[in-house]
């Protein structure tokens, strides 16, 4: 059976729109992939009343629910006393919760306000869910048919005890059964182009296919039922990639690390121990800006102009962009003594304009040991976006040269 | 008097955590600043029962409630139909609808597809909000007390949406009356450090303080009632401002447009008619990136260590990295041919050991055509936090050179 579970954020910060709520979009992705059904978020602020009236409606209609924030020790922060309200669980003070706050500021070197003193009131019968990486503790607590559970609302707090306090000591008993997913990730396409792409592709009847969308690369996400068989489930993922093509640059499970365009280049060239020089216009700085960790990456130069750059590295500028990109490419190589060097020029012209409707033409050129390869490619959109599909599309010509000849060897 | 007001979301993407719900973020900080109370965000998924109970619900405690998503052409997309169920409204053909959206097609080539009907069906006594931005049209009625607005979930719609259509024909009637908000903007100060520095300051009763930070840069907002005299505004803005002191680089106001530490430095640059090259290490061509649309940069360089570049430069390093900063600047703007050069160096090794808990020392240097300027700072955290604050506090350098030069002259 599916449990229903709702998602309650205290705060008078996120109802003004002073900050959004990450929570209830990080709880609810972990939730569904535990296999509950999540069925509403709610947000309010910090007016007792409001706190009351969807606490007890809650209780009516989820079979779970966390709440998030509202346990500071201010007095803006009033969940525990809109529990204690809602469901006659009058506070208690709780002497283990104290000890442990009194310890936290102990270690820190700092004596604690007499203010914190509120954080140890908890709600008769509810259970203290500890708090290892911050002062306020949470608590659970069954009113009717529903199990809530109470966590503070910064951000990294919540995530920890979502894994350590409610997962085991609150979830569990639920007995939901996990859904496994595998993300495809792709540079290049839209979700429309991937959509079409499978349109042929037949799906196994339980599994969903969704699209997130976000700063030039785009995830399509395959969720499997508990019970669907592993090996079925690797040889759907991959037909499915196989399906989508060249764009695809990693498939992450939910389990193993996250891979970005960069930390999957680095891998490569950390393994064929090699090193790398980029030389960027349109992108300024964002290509090797998302390089960030990647020891390969000995330097990298940015100028507004191809001229500014064949006069730079002392070239003769050819007509053809491509060309120029080229040669760019084997004389700066050269001069950095690295294994490869990646140029990518642009269009100037276009650029300059700024002009959202404008596209601009990317000529990309990689230079090696042994041969240089070159690209074409398009970017459209704001000046921000031009940028960042530019980094992206240049670093992903590297990796399908990469990754196609490792294929090939 | 002030109004309820409501935030409601539809769509099963927001309810199972595929994507953040900034929507409701957008539309709260919007609202608060109009003189409206936003009580509380809901978001439900696309269950036809969730929907109805939820409008039921809203329509007995709000004055005022706007709804996104539900509004495509699928049959996911519920939400006229759980308005009609809810409160009793039958849906209608709206033939000017109809022709709106047959239009917006025959524009674009394409032939309507018969599933689009579905959007020109509205509720009966609905006004039509139309839409000039994309496909569904908006709606708007009354149930009880409560004033309803319905609008795609689409971000760029939804908020052409609430500009054009939702302002002067749903919210006007309501004769709220506006706040007014000042944004002092600083980098290199903490929430807590901005507390400290205003501490002794007397706030006007009526005063809302409020900070936001985010990648780097921390926003002290000031919200006045819509009845604070603009010359005390305007004086007690500055007094703030200047508590706070040099780390203030804009003050921005709600109805002009927000300005970034690189568009402040644009500015000056672009005054001056200067031009800039500038090398980085750590940040690794993020302080270029972040100098996006300014056409004062010139060019930039990232290398891995300063051993590197005093080799490119043909410089001696000396063991104060200080002053091997200052001399690289001072051959790098002669070779760039530029006004200013922005160098800024770090002690390799603590980068490299990729320890979050190892800060990193920045040493900044400005060559300019009179003089050499130096300055230290410190960076800690993760690796991607030390190359964006890195980069954030070598531009802020600069900004506070030349803005200081500026009030000097």
């Amino acid at each position: 059976m599916s449990f229903k579970i709702e998602i309650f954020s205290q705060g008078e910060e996120l109802v003004t729109g002073q900050i959004t709520d990450t929570n209830a979009t990080w709880l609810s992705e972990k939730l569904i992939q535990m296999g509950f059904t999540v069925t509403r978020h709610t947000t309010v602020g910090d007016k007792l009343e409001d706190l009351v009236g969807l606490l007890r409606e809650i209780a009516e209609r989820a079979d779970c629910c966390i709440c998030t924030g509202g346990l500071g020790p201010t007095v803006d922060d009033l969940t525990a006393e809109a529990v204690a309200k809602a469901f006659a669980k009058p506070l208690e003070f709780d002497p283990v919760a104290y000890q442990q706050m009194a310890e936290y500021f102990r270690q820190r070197g700092r004596t604690m306000p007499e203010s914190n003193r509120k954080q140890a009131m908890l709600p008769k019968d509810s259970i203290r869910l500890d708090n290892e990486w911050g002062t306020a503790p949470g608590f659970a607590l069954k009113s009717g048919q529903c199990q809530f559970a109470f966590v503070p609302g910064v951000p990294s707090e919540m995530k920890q005890m979502f894994r350590e306090k409610i997962t085991p000591l609150v979830l569990t008993p639920f007995k939901t059964q996990p859904w496994k997913l595998r993300t495809i990730k792709t540079i290049g396409l839209g979700e429309s182009d991937i959509q079409a792409c499978l349109d042929t592709l037949v799906f196994p009847g339980a599994v969903q296919l969704g699209f997130r969308a976000g700063s030039g690369e785009v995830q399509t996400k395959l969720l499997f039922p508990p019970d669907f068989p592993e090996t079925e489930m690797n040889n759907f993922t991959h037909a499915v990639a196989k399906q989508i093509g060249d764009p695809v640059f990693a498939i992450d499970r939910q389990d193993k690390q996250k891979r970005s365009i960069a930390s999957v280049l680095g891998e490569v060239l950390h393994n064929q121990q090699h090193t790398l020089c980029i030389l960027e216009t349109i992108s300024q700085g964002l290509m090797a800006a998302k390089c960030l960790g990647m020891e390969s990456l000995s330097e990298s130069m940015f100028a507004a102009s191809s001229e500014q750059i064949c006069t730079k590295l002392n070239i003769e500028a050819q007509e053809d962009l491509l060309v120029t990109a080229s040669e760019i490419a084997e004389v700066y190589r050269a001069e950095c003594g690295t294994d490869y060097a990646l140029v990518q020029l642009c269009n100037k012209e276009a650029v300059d304009s700024a002009d959202q409707k404008q596209s601009v033409q990317l000529y990309n050129a990689l230079a090696t040991s042994t041969d240089t390869v070159t690209q074409l490619n398009r970017v459209s959109g704001t000046i921000k976006r031009k940028q960042n599909q530019a980094a992206l599309l240049g670093l992903d010509f590297l990796r399908r040269y990469l990754q196609n000849n490792i294929k090939g060897s």
